[in-house]
């Protein structure tokens, strides 16, 4: 949850949080990267040729070749740091990219709750009303299918049961909110001048353009050579490194290899874990918590809807 | 296919895939750039220059102007690799912006099909249908257009076989099809508001706009000059590296020289090969599936609008 | 403030600071990151480092694995430094978004306040000045939202009391001042022809829009994975540089090691004192001087207003 | 031409180039950035450094100060390689937004034709075939401001000659064109809706838009100083260079220098020649092509008007 | 002026400037930046230095601890580079975002007076007049808030005096001209439609909302942290220089010194220079060629209105 991660991280509103949060997140375990199975293969290995060439290689520590092998690994490594780079960029550019979709969702659904209560509503308090259920509603289906499941009891206040009923057993959900959507606002149009509707229609337009959107970074993952390759060179550099320490460092070198493996490893890793940053995971968008936010929002329309009334 | 793509990465809905997917991608063949000839050649040069220097070379390892190669060579790699990044920063953004291109087709597509339904089906069921049909016809049209083939067979079932033999024939088929949704909007504007009426018109003007944009995408390449300047560099700077190598390194020099190569012309092979992303190759943009799924829940809508009229 | 921050930095009109500006900014204390704590235990940890070295270990010289620890320190240092520059290239499109969504709520606040005077007061005075009001009072309710207090004191000139109260009470203020803003608009919409009314429309859609990115900004900081990531390492590779230097420069390497440490701790700081930019630091937006300049700019429309009454 | 580029790059449909092409760009001598001037003084500088160091300086290869000089000539060449990269990348990015805002003018160039039969030919069939034709001259006249020349030789099928001498004359052409396209749309407003004839409107705008924004990329170069301030020290970093290469590689550092100054100037070079990409050069947009590409698909839309009528 | 610069950089329609650019550009005086002050200081720190050390320290040639020192300048100066080419892009894009903004001013402009001309001049010649005047005026009050001065002469043979006497005294002058057109547009739009009236009003809307944006990108510098940290430490990397050079070149340190020096000096200056570029620099923008051009252009407009009033 996103308060949970304001919480923790300690900021105020002066935006710059206290030393406890710098000492807290150095120490952090929740939302560390930690490729396992591949450290440990990675760790083993490095064992595995630091103890074969101290003990059944003599004079190591003069092969002329291993201490050669410094220059290509820096060279490749300058050409790998690079290639990492370009990979985290991308990979936040996209997790930077669904929080924006999001926060469009967000504010169309907000937007055509303000719209019902401010135009709809003088005229027809009743579609007003049904309007907002159903902006309420599209933010949590785009979340189910994006999900890929089909839970949708975040409605059950919000939307009578055969309605809900009816959305889990479809499979565009999100396409079909959005037509009930248009409905509403069509039979909203007779009370409603012809630019007001078409920027009420424009919000739904917008909201399934979204959700689209989204669905792109989901299915849509970098291309996987550069993944591929990427990965090959990697390991191919990694598995250079205890070869170049083990002559100038012996049994140190196997420490050394682990925290650089460690550090790229991760780095790499935690470009995988945010390119698709949907899911329930630590590092994935809080969007229980945009949607709740959104709920709370939409719920004082609602409130504000009935005040009138009375 | 991405349905294959998907599945392969083993992507579940946490968004993180798992170790799996670590050791699969590593070893994947199908993706992985294999610049063949280009390496065959490499490896063969330096195999020439490497046994030329030991065999015929008495006192190659000590020749002072080999060992100062190395300070010219590191020079001019730093600039290669920038030069590199840069390549592949903008055949990515391509390749991404070919992505949302394609993005935005779905989504007005889409949008044609839900304005049909929620706004002219009511008074004419006839029309919509037909707008449908025409929205249907528009990405797959596109992506004939995109790869240069006039295969429309996924059409049968959509359009009346007269209208697609013709449209088979045409030259700028995209216009046609944006022209034949425009005169059906035309037609439909009798029923509709006139900011209704235009927000049609406008989908059918982005989705002209998105396919003239993907034309620039595959039509103009990165500027010849960086292309040939960076190929040019990239073959002396490979060319330069067994010189190095040989002398503390003797036999093993082939070896490292061809994993460098490999890094480097794989590297730029990946840039090559996503700078125009609208074919059918496994780094490609999933079009089938792109215009499949729009298939799908534009015939959804179809569905819908026969319900009603039951 | 801004106006301070610009007195200070001597810039003129011709926009390049002189050279008084250029030593200033060199000895500014005000706006310097200063991690205080981070550095202390750090120097700390470089003294007892160096000292036990050099008095407990005999010949702390000539110890070949520290000289060789040079190799895996450079190599990781790269990976860094692209890491922290990612960090802060990240940081600053922030902050900077964050300056450019006040800039549109500024815009729009101000736009309301010009189609209030140009369309609405030659019909209704009355309403145009409310519609002004409630558009002064927006960009404060965001302003108090954003730094999560409930201060509307500088609004007493504009708002009646009781309207100030009701607001400083509620939960979502901005989405209420924006449903009064609709509720105005559809009274002035008998007034206008609809496409006058849409576009104000549009302006309230746009700031609630607006607010709602600066929330996502706000609440969203970037993966906890990479700060956490980049944290572990920078403190890993900054706690090898003392081993590194002492051999060879003894009690200077103290010195050295507080320099660089202090520069890649301040990097760091910077990058997340500016990630969440709508505080009151002194590296945050001027929010203060954005809605003054915003007041005065609406005053006149408002005295505008009057004059044309007399 | 486009034709001629895509045709020598010997792309298929699969985006994917064979070998051929690999070949063959390397040995383009069309669109190699060529400094040929730069080059011959550098060369010749070259040579008159280390024939001088070589036979007038007796122990020229122990002198410890030339041997030093490595450690600036590094630490200067990873700033220039920055700012270098910078230069290249901004150049890019202006070439790259040059293409788009072409696209953006055939967009709306064809999208005027478009609505011109759509629209307007029921009604209309003679305005709607002289829209179009004006919107055939819009792209025409715009090239022609760009490069700086008056040749509408282009239009004479297309408009009357007497406009085409009009035009010629004018100083701001485009300007006009646009002016009466706006004429002939406020002729056709009484057969269309009000929201309609904006949009057409809407399009005219963004083609005056989209020229002067192709004139700002033109008239506005990258700011003199980071072109001055680089080319400074490029040549300064390249003067360096023999001195430090002469010490140990004697005769060959000719070449080595020859080598690294092309690969620079050459850089450098190509990022001057796409500043402004609208001219005739090789690496210049194919503004030819797109204005003919364009030409095709109204004189299609034309024939289309055409064909209705009989 | 712009002219000037297009004229002295020789460049011709094919986009591409001759040799004789090459060699101007390489000596130009205006344009470079010279940190004069920083310069001296930092030379005269050099020789101190250096003098110092020669003089009055025997074996400084063997001090360990000096020769050490390299590494830690190397590994600063990495981080360093990256935080110069970070302030150098920040400040670029700055530069190049208020290019575009007046790009949007003067198509904002043109664009009412082609509007002017089209759709009101049919119906009112004197009111259309009257709106081109102040389209013309938009601009130059714009430069004359951004520059901070209240000359508006250039404006005396398009408004009456009483006019610009008014506007100068005025402080927020661009929304009092905004203000204006919005009152002549309202005037005019008895006899236009009303989707014409508002997209005029949108004009108007954007030009406000332009003009704010240059006002934020002029109050609003870089954060003072970067700024502050980055020259901290630039001066503190250039002291520790002659330190490193001393003992390997002698006095040549000084020499080398001062041009390292002068570069990142210059680079870092360039920065400072461009980030706020509405000035009258050199290399500040052409507002005053913008302005005048765009003068030209209405003008043309001006002149089209009255022939056809004869």
């Amino acid at each position: 949850l996103n308060i949970v991660r304001i919480r923790e991280s300690g900021r105020s509103c002066t935006g710059h949080p206290g030393s406890k949060y710098w000492f807290y997140s150095l120490c952090a375990i929740r939302g560390r990267p930690l490729p396992i199975m591949p450290m440990l293969i990675y760790i083993a290995y490095c064992v595995l040729v630091v103890e074969l060439l101290i003990h059944k290689v003599p004079g190591y520590g003069d092969i002329i070749e291993l201490k050669a092998l410094i220059v290509p690994v820096q060279t490749l490594g300058l050409s790998l740091f690079l290639l990492l780079a370009f990979r985290t960029n991308s990979s936040y550019d996209r997790w930077w990219e669904g929080r924006k979709l999001w926060d469009g969702i967000a504010s169309k659904s907000q937007d055509l709750g303000r719209m019902a209560v401010g135009w709809v509503a003088p005229k027809d308090k009743q579609l007003a009303s049904e309007i907002i259920r159903w902006s309420i509603a599209f933010p949590v289906v785009a979340k189910s299918v994006l999900r890929g499941h089909g839970d949708l009891s975040e409605l059950v206040s919000i939307l009578p049961a055969h309605e809900i009923a009816a959305l889990t057993k479809m499979g565009n959900r999100q396409s079909m909110v959005a037509l009930k959507l248009t409905r509403l606002i069509q039979k909203a149009s007779v009370h409603l001048t012809p630019a007001i509707t078409n920027s009420m229609d424009n919000s739904v337009r917008g909201l399934l353009a979204d959700v689209n959107s989204c669905m792109r970074i989901f299915q849509t993952s970098i291309p996987l050579a550069y993944i591929v390759h990427l990965r090959a060179f990697l390991v191919l550099w990694l598995g250079l490194l205890p070869f170049i320490f083990v002559s100038s460092m012996r049994h140190w070198a196997i420490l050394v290899c682990a925290v650089i493996g460690y550090e790229l490893l991760g780095f790499e890793d935690i470009g995988v874990e945010i390119e698709a940053p949907f899911g329930v995971d630590y590092n994935d968008l809080p969007l229980d918590q945009i949607t709740s936010d959104l709920f709370t929002s939409l719920l004082e329309y609602l409130d504000e809807l009935n005040q009138d009334e009375d």
